[in-house]
């Protein structure tokens, strides 16, 4: 860690998470100033840090850094991690900056992620160039590619909110060396990767992009967030890390055609992320809707079929199946209304069973007035799903995905009691989105539709 | 309360919940058994109930309920609500039922709220005739009319999450008599109602409904939620509430020419609702966008140029501002992205102060990693916006929305401090389609605009 730092400021926390996932031992320190730091000893230049170093990153001030890797190089490091900002995106005098680093990098041969990143993060070794929580560090299969470095932070914080854990994650910044297509490439032969999750504010290379992700889509699903729609969005990016975007319409045309999955906010790309890792894609577009509410089976439908969803009649056997025992005033029909009823676990099991029904939607909408009567350590996910593991294990190639609606409070003990294996959402519209992604993709991957937005 | 019963069921929490608010020595329950409930007396008919009596509220079953009109009527009770289900919803049998039941009802001159719904709630007086948890009865200023009484319950559970609070809420249920272009009349002369919240599954009487949308708006706001925007959701509503509804082309141009705030979501129902009800209408287009996260910063503007807002150029006055103090990798720019700078406060202030801005955008990114090493109780909004109170009354005029992108408990910590008088979202799209909508429907009540979508 070369321009390793005993004050308060950037990069001042990454010796001790380094050491708080086990790395002490395998940490080297680098200021010019000496001494210890954090109980470890600081090493006054890179030339005199013992053998082996898989690995330098750098944050010392950006004038500093053509220097340091000339260092790197004749030490006979390979790779680089260079965190520090002040590069392209801060204008000419940068630029020139960036392209001087850029010379030592080729001069030595090095591989270089950033400048004005926040570098790697493994959660199979526990490597981490970055402040991350400890939670974060749970192991996952989604890998993400991001450009800024506070993006890639905010992302792990919402996808530890939403139980989505990483493999790996990239964050880029101005892809001096390294790009995105690299790293897709990458991740594409990455066994602890099943998919990969991407920020962008431009292509490093559009032409590469679009060759690359065809390849990467066949095999793992890639949700991607461009932002830069707008001349005023482009104009930001810009700033931020030095990118060039085009217009928004070849970004449009690129992913659509390459099968790559584009969220339209920040949120949706959570939500999406959530859905692909956890959901198989369905044998075909026709999707149960289960519901306690008559207005959320009906917003759900419409989001539904809006996405290119089917929504079928019951089935007799399934219809058979939900009028048994069923108050007269129920209506056996799709979306599935069960009312207060007390029906809602077997019109769960019925649809799940049902062959004519590719995936399942659950909205759970008990008032809390109703569930504050109710103890809460009583209240369980089994109410509304019964044996819900075995149900899956049963239609275990379908997708399946709840949503409480009422209040948060419900929608959490759900969602303790489900985990990371089913994705509960406190809307009817998304997860009916969600849904309509998964089987777009999948006709994709099958080769059965191409060049269409696969998010409606 | 015709049909107080004394087991578990509907409406079994009524005459607690009635009690709860300081309504018992007001609640007279009638059941043919007598005796007493919940250690109130039990009337053995609606003739032995003492004067004087304003609204019955009705809960046998179905086949019961003309019989129990023409005994309302007899006794001189003039306004009803019918709770109970199975009529025009369930198909031809409940159709003729609830003639039979308008019929009674038109004999006596009664006025009918439902059949098929959960009645209604004032916060003012704290009469609810449905059991709504204690906290939804803090007074606010939005009304709700919902069709579904599941959606009513639903959508205060959740305005209750986002600080939301209401006036009145009236469920429609089946419309037989009182419709929601009377309950919109009747809230436009409401003094304490200031938005009205709406969701429909079709209109009653879609000419009605035009002209009274076009009075309202011009005076207060009127958010609406319509399902059935496809074939399968018509289909559901259907069997819901009975509602008949047209094609949705027809609704989308009804909304757009009554200035009428249509939601795609119950999630932006929800948003607006807030935004609506604590935010001014701003005085022009121009939204200043505040971020510690480039990323953020370049997502919020696409969102808010592609929804017509204008994210201009800082004035020299607010450049100056923030250029003072600022490190010089500090882009000073709009969006203005601040990164680690300490400078968020100042900018805040300064952008608030601009007489070129008209609504400010501020994103707080801060990764949880950087914040778990502070004491939460030392952690405050403070940090991020100074002394927010004198700074709003400086720039009173201007709309302002918050959003928290890092980690939840962050967002938490900063809406506890700024409660229900500053909406704080967790991402960048969401609060800048919403300040686009505020200035949109501003436009239309100056009657500078009309015909167009005001979300989009």
């Amino acid at each position: 860690l070369v321009g390793a730092r005993s004050s308060q400021g950037f990069g001042y926390g990454i010796p001790l998470k380094l050491k708080e996932q086990g790395w002490a031992d395998r940490t080297y320190l680098v200021n010019p100033r000496g001494g210890q730091m954090h109980g470890m000893p600081v090493y006054r230049s890179v030339d005199l840090v013992p053998d082996p170093v898989d690995l330098a990153v750098v944050i010392v001030p950006a004038p500093a850094v053509p220097e340091v890797l000339v260092q790197i190089g004749r030490r006979g490091i390979g790779h680089v991690i260079v965190q520090s900002a002040g590069f392209a995106e801060t204008g000419p005098e940068g630029k020139a900056l960036q392209a001087e680093v850029n010379k030592a990098a080729k001069q030595w041969g090095l591989r270089v992620i950033g400048p004005n990143c926040v570098g790697v993060v493994n959660t199979g070794n526990r490597l981490a160039t970055a402040e991350v929580m400890p939670e974060a560090m749970t192991p996952g299969r989604v890998a993400v590619i991001a450009q800024s470095g506070v993006f890639g932070h905010n992302l792990i914080d919402r996808f530890n909110m939403q139980h989505v854990f990483v493999s790996k994650v990239v964050t880029l910044g101005n892809r001096m060396d390294v790009s995105e297509s690299e790293m897709l490439e990458y991740f594409r032969g990455d066994p602890t990767t099943g998919l990969i999750v991407m920020y962008l504010e431009g292509a490093a290379d559009g032409r590469l992009l679009v060759d690359t992700l065809k390849r990467v889509t066949r095999e793992k699903p890639v949700l991607v967030l461009k932002s830069g729609r707008t001349s005023v969005g482009r104009a930001a990016t810009a700033s931020h890390t030095g990118s060039m975007s085009g217009h928004d319409a070849l970004y449009e045309s690129l992913f659509a055609q390459t099968g790559t999955i584009r969220a339209a906010s920040l949120q949706e790309l959570v939500d999406l992320a959530q859905v692909f890792a956890t959901q198989p894609l369905p044998r075909g577009n026709r999707v149960g809707i289960l519901t306690g509410s008559g207005s959320m089976g009906a917003l759900a439908a419409d989001a539904a079929v809006d996405a290119g969803l089917r929504v079928p009649p019951l089935s007799a056997m399934t219809e058979a199946k939900v009028r048994n025992g069923a108050p007269v005033w129920m209506n056996a029909k799709n979306p599935l209304d069960v009312g207060p009823s007390g029906m809602f676990p077997t019109a769960f099991k019925a649809l799940m069973e049902d062959p004519g029904i590719d995936m399942v939607l659950a909205i759970v909408s008990t008032p809390y007035a109703v569930l504050r009567t109710v103890d809460p350590r009583q209240l369980m996910a089994q109410w509304y799903f019964g044996d819900l593991e075995a149900i899956r294990k049963l239609a275990g190639h379908k997708p399946l995905l709840l949503s409480v609606v009422s209040h948060q409070r419900l929608a959490e003990i759900i969602e303790g009691q489900v985990q990371d294996r089913i994705p509960v959402f406190t809307c009817p519209e998304v997860p009916a989105q969600a849904l309509a992604a998964l089987w777009r993709y999948g006709r994709y991957k099958e080769g059965r539709d191409s060049g269409r937005r696969i998010c409606v």
